[in-house]
């Protein structure tokens, strides 16, 4: 940054894909970035871990390492790798186990992260939204109540309110600091009902972003998700997490507005997704700042591009502190 | 090696836990090390792994790797790390699941141990005896032939015949190179039916054995083995691999003379295992050079002191070299 003789302090709030390729793509420009990750997850590798070893699900904390790793060697593919032959092991992810045997010796899971953070020359922190064992609890429209991530978004229907199990969950205290001191709070891109708001939901995570004079972005998902978004637009999207957390918090969304090929839409329909709607007014209204940009990756998925998504936010940043200063 | 410039080139040939003794006591002499190790493991760990995924078994090659790592780091000991809670993963080494992503990763078992030896900073060479998908086969003296090593030991009666499956099995041409090359080739200590012998019966290693100019060293085992060893004094392990080879391959024999004490007997005893009879006479009637020593570890184990047992070898090695010079 010419405009600040340090880099920004960055913390992303999330969980997922989404949250992988934003900080692939912010560690090029600072390496203070904290990654503050979901840990609801109850399926795949990460949930046979849960149930068999009691411990918190390592997935998406494994992507964020990888994410972070300062270069892509050897032993992050090794970390990655997933066994694919039939067998005990079938679908568990090397990372996985490998976090898991860490938090055994290293005796706790904060240790076991920072350990392997070492091992494969992490760029920033990446912490668990909390260490308690919590699980996700939905309300439905329909009147019922789901529990468990996988069931809540298998039953396919349109969520009315998010909980946690055990409802009042703490969060690390570094999260808390991080934001306080942050230049930027970045939330999202990623699952809204099982990435994004559960980590709202952890106690005093609101009320730092609320403090913090950092600046904060909501990034808009490009497409819908079948049994936890069908139909929302991107202010649906807002909408839900203001009543999660009962306060406006977004200073900034960060809107695609690039069109994608008529291959991907097919290739998505099939999935039952859609692209998100824009709903610039509806936004507007909210009293939140739209930053649209066409923020597609070139390729067959309907991802960001890590890199000019990452661009985009380091720029506010930049332009907001020249005025500043 | 004062009498020389160079560090002594040692081959080392064997298995389990009296494989790992030697070389850790062997790496603080030389970085010239070749493990040639045993992959006919049936049993725990590997022997899951080598029925659900066909891969070779890999727990005797990680303990090796584990052996001649530079230093005791955090790495070790998660590559050491053993699941134990119940599950599918309860058992496992993470080393050896390294080693399997590993093999899949890099495409064969060779290349996955270089590159598992670098994450390990490890000193020498570890190499696979065969990298056939090799058996044990055991006819024994009752008549019956009983095939794989659990099996062969669990059924306790007395071996007249150890053979591969398949019989011919070809070796990793670096292990002939290593050995027509070294200045010592050291068999054992270790399993005489398990780890021993299996080595010897791949093609081409007594060939080998035989014309090198090493000294060739057998160090006996201190203690006798269940179902393996019954009752074998020093002369008949020397005997039983004579008879499988077909031909004296041995310079010297190194033998502990110091004596166990009382409670380390009794706890052996409970596993019906009693002191190896030194045989003296019988060895030097085979023209074999006895080296005999106190080499017991102080510890409730009936194991080599890794240290005596490496600078007795080495020992051996500068005043032969220097009568050379």
């Amino acid at each position: 940054m010419a405009e600040n003789s340090r880099e920004p302090r960055i913390v992303v709030i999330g969980g997922g894909t989404g949250l992988s390729v934003l900080l692939k793509g912010l560690k090029k420009y600072s390496s203070h970035l904290t990654a503050v990750v979901t840990v609801t997850d109850d399926g795949g590798s990460s949930g046979r871990l849960r149930a068999e070893l009691g411990v918190l699900p390592p997935g998406d904390i494994r992507n964020c390492l990888v994410a972070l790793a300062e270069t892509e060697t050897l032993m992050d593919k090794v970390f990655q790798h997933r066994f694919f032959q039939e067998g005990s092991l079938k679908g568990h992810n090397l990372g996985n186990l490998l976090l898991v045997a860490m938090t055994e010796i290293a005796g706790d899971f904060i240790s076991a992260i920072n350990e392997v953070s070492k091992i494969l020359a992490v760029r920033g922190k990446v912490i668990p939204a909390t260490l308690e064992h919590v699980a996700l609890g939905a309300r439905m429209q329909d009147g019922l109540t789901i529990y468990g991530e996988t069931l809540i978004r298998n039953y396919n229907g349109q969520i009315a309110e998010l909980f946690l199990i055990p409802e009042k969950c703490m969060p690390v205290p570094e999260t808390l600091n991080a934001i306080m001191e942050a230049d930027a709070v970045v939330i999202g891109p990623g699952s809204l009902y099982s990435s994004i708001i559960p980590n709202l939901l952890v106690e005093g995570v609101v009320d730092a972003i609320k403090k913090t004079p950092a600046l904060t972005f909501y990034v808009s998902n490009i497409m819908t998700e079948q049994g936890e978004t069908d139909a929302y637009s991107c202010a649906d999207h807002l909408e839900a997490i203001l009543k999660h957390v009962g306060v406006q918090i977004f200073d900034y969304v960060v809107i695609n507005n690039g069109l994608l090929d008529e291959t991907r839409l097919k290739r998505y329909r099939e999935e039952k997704a859609v692209p998100v709607q824009m709903s610039l007014k509806a936004i507007q209204e909210m009293g939140i700042e739209i930053i649209q940009d066409d923020l597609l990756l070139k390729s067959n998925l309907a991802w960001h591009d890590s890199e000019k998504l990452a661009r985009l936010i380091i720029n506010k940043l930049g332009i907001i502190r020249a005025v500043k200063v």
